[in-house]
């Protein structure tokens, strides 16, 4: 099937006006997203590779796949002998090997609505130099070929309550209209699926794992746009939208509205009045920025630029403005929505407790499986396998158990389902970091080896990610140090306070520099921010080994995830993941008068001291591992029956150095 | 007298054509030095302001100062109220100041050769907005008012013999014209004191600390000339320079060779021929490059950039030149001299166990006149002043207790003077980062304060900077805990390993976690090169909070200083510094092929054990301490008297958790 999909491909390709040397198959969708819908899984349908990021380019006689560190083993076993893999980090980027192999004037065509303006510039600046061209397709060449492409999707559109978004649209409009006036722009064109969910307070189930909604938003000082397939709107939400001053129109008319726009000819036909109306009832604001709304014609004449997020927006939006009257910078949805709200906090850690009740439960449901089926010495015993033998049916396999785990998460309040593929991975599987197990193929639980799980779900009231590593049988000495250096690096990020303007990228450090000293380290970040009831993965803010490209100091009530690992090839993985929210430390002095911050922790769930190489933790970190199980044992108590929580007090006793 | 000063300047812009609106007076001298001579501390002079780094901008009817942490509280005590401090980092940068601050079109005068490339054109650019202007002075208009400055120096040109630098001058030419191949560079302007000295193998006293010549250098792919004045160059250095196909020429022809090296005619009169045969003589070399000597002709067809360093390179020699010609890059020298060779690894280790048997004796002394003449219970025991009075003439100083430290350098085979002006500096002087004492106006040694004293010397075979921090009374628990916090911090980084690549701005962070713990920290780097007895602060690496501009990472063989320290304002300073070399490490794994690499400490002083806060150390901590207290007795014994010794081993006994 690839073979024809590829040959079907280049005739296109041959076709084309003009004839392209080059077709670009990005794995983003219309909006940049990090996971997409099945049938914007056009990277993974052209060239069988699945995981999260990558990159497919297509050439008359050869066909390349980059991706980054987390895949390179599964790459290799997805590709098939037509594709070349090429490893992110190692070999040159995609850019820079089309601008050095290609020849001179080739054109290289690409879908403009599946690549970033920030990719589209970067690409054009790199072709410049031996004159080659980025072409824009005006159909997706994949769509022509994909003859059993899913269709459409016709998900609803479902309103987020305030209870757990926090904060009004009304309100998140007004702040978002202060910054459009702070940067002397008229308008933003929201791409990012999470952004306009987040702005809009609407949830959907267009992609799996992220709960949004396939829509994009232009937003002016006096009208709101929702573009989104009129079938998944019902009438509570065209009246919640009207209510706002949300103008719904048709997914497609972005296009033509982003042109109107640029002229200045984009108006609202229902909602400007109430907008406006709605806004005067409500006159407070920051005042900083002068922008009443008596004035606003005036302030819409000074303000002549269209807000654009390079990194977010696709290239084919832009080109429909002139570019000098735009704006290209990081949306401020991403900071506004980073910062989570009073509610939202609670919500996530309410959300994180009853996540972290169904790892525990799922936990004592593995041990006991194991033992039982697997002869394995258990969770809390330290020795070899005694039987060996099970009957067939009771095999347990990496897909088997995370359908367990999912079934103790949906039976938490509040759950909608997975926030990310759960990767559930025994032994070597563990080393494949972004590892998605399939059940006809994936490996049986071993009570020899290591289990990583790495997981998490969608609730009304927060998003979760989780990862704990144990071992059911006798762990070498060697996988002991190494799980015990990752645990070193996952208290010592958590543990840091840090002054105010601190960005992740300075203290990812902390999380490798116990791995460092026995010459280990992991080829990823080290944490990302998590939404609310939203994307698993989301900025401005990360805790990065590479500097990002914004930034963004980390600020109190973000959340941002903790998950230092060890990988090694063939053998097993380790990884251990928190969710954190940054808050203000309550140091002894404020050196700097910058005020300095800390880490809480609100995931739940032991670490297994099985594992541990007591003599190698320092008493500070024997204390914080002592205070944070006596807490997992406190907080999850309710979730438990008789047999579970027996299991959770002897998983969190204390440990002696 | 710095009323006159301003007066006269303020004449001299206005008689200036244009007339200068105004006048930038950078620390700089002609080579963009960090110390400079006497007769080149312009800005000192004008604003009386002495402090190592900072600008002064006058203007008709202001006169305003900028420098950096480091020196505010110095900078608040010098300057008269005709000045303004501005401080880096709070208020705006000079270059934004003057743009915002002075009229449209405003003309703003500097001597070009004060400032680098890199600083005018920063500065044009910001300048461009408002349609300013940079104009460069023909004359320093501050040498024009300053009626008694300094003659010019006329230190005889020293030779640097092998048995220290280790590597020849035609090892390090070869290398050098292998760079300008690689780079298609046909020549390299050198201006930093530092490369010259060291790429000829000489040495000089024209700056103080510093032994570097005032010299430029040009190397072409045939030939190589030494600008310096030619009263410091004795017939030996001629017939070496010579022998080296080297040309002495008059310090002022620079600028004209310049210009004709811009031409295509600036031609070795004397040592072309010779410098031809000394290579063809000598033909091996990395071969990647392929330049051969026989076919130097064509490679100089094809090469025909001059290389510039627009950090160190002043404006005027630049504006000599074609622009589109100039290869605007960091010399390929600051990372050649920054990996010290073999010779000059183990002649820093010597001069530093030298220096540490100085620093030893110093404090055996101290002790002993603390406790004689102010009653101090002593380095060791931990309790008040028992008698207080003393007779004046006994009375120690910073300046005079200094002087006593130089002394037991002095005495030190190799000793060629101090590498910087020593800070010795008594309870709340110690806060003055960079406090440098003056006999007349110093604070007398205090029992009950912490004392703090950062020095260094040159020696033949090495330079040297290390800082302790000390208290001969009874330190506060406040002040140990601080102690202990900056005592983890330094530890903490010089313990650490990590992969080949990683930038010292990555490990900064590891000084000074333990300080953040508490809401403490510190406004400077924490580490940085320093010279085989040349410059004692020398790139191209750094250990910093703030990223370099040039990223580049800790290597094999470089040498960096681990100086993390907390100062507060009014108290005491606390500054600890050990100077490291980078070394390959032994880790038990390799993930990645990286290779790790560590630190070797060779500074060898005890830290003062009385000062810490034992409870607050990790084993790990206490392990290295002893270790190292060990080495320094075993190390320093062949220097130690009987009572020197005797006060040695109980320094450096052995402390328990």
């Amino acid at each position: 099937m690839a073979d024809e999909t590829l040959a079907a491909l280049r005739s296109l390709m041959a076709s084309h006006s003009p004839p392209l040397d080059a077709l670009v198959v990005p794995s983003e969708d219309y909006h940049q997203s990090e996971y997409v819908s099945a049938r914007d899984k056009r990277r993974e349908f052209v060239s069988g590779f699945s995981g999260s990021a990558g990159l497919a380019l297509v050439l008359a006689n050869e066909a390349l796949l980059w991706t980054d560190g987390r895949y390179f083993l599964q790459a290799e076993k997805q590709l098939s002998n037509q594709w070349k893999l090429m490893r992110m980090g190692e070999d040159p980027a995609v850019d820079i090997w089309m601008a050095d192999n290609l020849p001179s004037d080739a054109a290289i065509g690409v879908d403009p609505w599946c690549i970033s303006v920030d990719t589209a510039q970067k690409w054009e600046h790199a072709f410049a130099k031996k004159q080659q061209k980025l072409i824009q397709t005006t159909k997706n060449l994949v769509d022509e070929v994909w003859s059993n492409r899913p269709p459409p999707e016709a998900n609803p559109v479902l309103l987020h309550p305030l209870e757990f978004a926090g904060r009004s649209v009304e309100d998140k409009l007004k702040g978002l209209r202060e910054e459009l006036v702070r940067e002397k722009a008229r308008a933003i064109i929201l791409a990012a699926l999470d952004e306009v969910a987040w702005l809009y307070n609407v949830r959907g189930s267009d992609v799996s794992y992220n709960p949004v909604v396939h829509a994009y938003a232009i937003i002016t000082s006096t009208a709101a746009f929702f573009y989104v397939d009129k079938r998944k709107v019902s009438y509570e939400v065209t009246s919640y939208m009207e209510k706002n001053g949300i103008e719904v129109r048709d997914y497609g008319d972005v296009s033509s509205d982003a042109a109107l726009l640029a002229s200045n000819q984009l108006i609202s036909t229902s909602s400007a009045k109430e907008t406006a109306h709605d806004i005067s009832e409500n006159p407070t604001g920051s005042g900083k920025t002068g922008a009443g709304h008596d004035n606003s014609a005036v302030e819409e004449n000074k303000n002549d630029l269209i807000w654009v997020d390079p990194g977010s927006c696709c290239f084919a939006l832009y080109t429909k403005l002139n570019p000098d009257k735009v704006f290209l910078q990081s949306s401020p949805l991403a900071l506004a929505k980073a910062l989570k709200n009073p509610i939202e906090i609670e919500g996530l850690k309410n959300a994180h407790i009853r996540d972290g009740a169904a790892v525990v439960q799922y936990l004592v449901w593995l041990d006991k499986q194991m033992q039982e089926i697997y002869g394995a010495s258990g969770y809390f015993l330290d020795s070899k396998v005694h039987k060996k033998d099970h009957p067939i049916t009771a095999k347990l396999t990496e897909v088997s158990v995370s359908e367990k785990l999912e079934e103790f998460r949906a039976s938490k309040e509040h759950f909608r389902g997975l926030s990310f593929p759960t990767i559930s991975s025994v032994g070597p599987n563990g080393a494949i970091i972004h590892y998605s197990p399939e059940a006809e193929t994936c490996a049986e639980l071993d009570p020899n080896s290591m289990y990583l799980f790495d997981s998490g779900a969608q609730y009304l009231d927060g998003t979760t990610d989780i990862t704990r590593t144990v071992h059911f049988g006798k762990p070498t000495p060697h996988e002991k140090a190494c799980y015990t250096a990752v645990l070193k690096g996952h208290i010592g990020l958590g543990n840091a306070r840090f002054p105010n303007g601190t960005t992740g990228h300075i203290l990812d450090v902390l999380a490798r520099v116990p791995l460092w000293k026995d010459g280990l380290d992991y080829r990823h970040g080290t944490g990302h921010g998590i939404g609310s009831y939203l994307n698993v993965h989301e900025g401005p803010h990360q805790i990065s080994f590479r500097p990002a490209a914004r930034n963004v100091p980390l600020q109190p009530s973000m959340t941002v995830t903790d998950e230092p690992g060890y990988y090694e090839d063939g053998n097993f993985g380790i990884r251990l993941e928190n969710v954190l929210v940054v808050k203000e430390a309550d140091t002894k002095f404020n050196f700097g008068d910058r005020g300095y911050l800390s880490f809480e922790h609100i995931t739940w769930a032991p670490y297994q001291t099985k594992l541990m190489d007591v003599s190698l933790l320092v008493p500070e970190e024997i204390e914080w591992l002592n205070t944070y199980h006596s807490r997992c044992r406190e907080i999850l108590a309710p979730f438990m029956n008789n047999s579970e929580m027996e299991w959770l007090k002897k998983a969190t006793e204390p440990i002696a150095a």
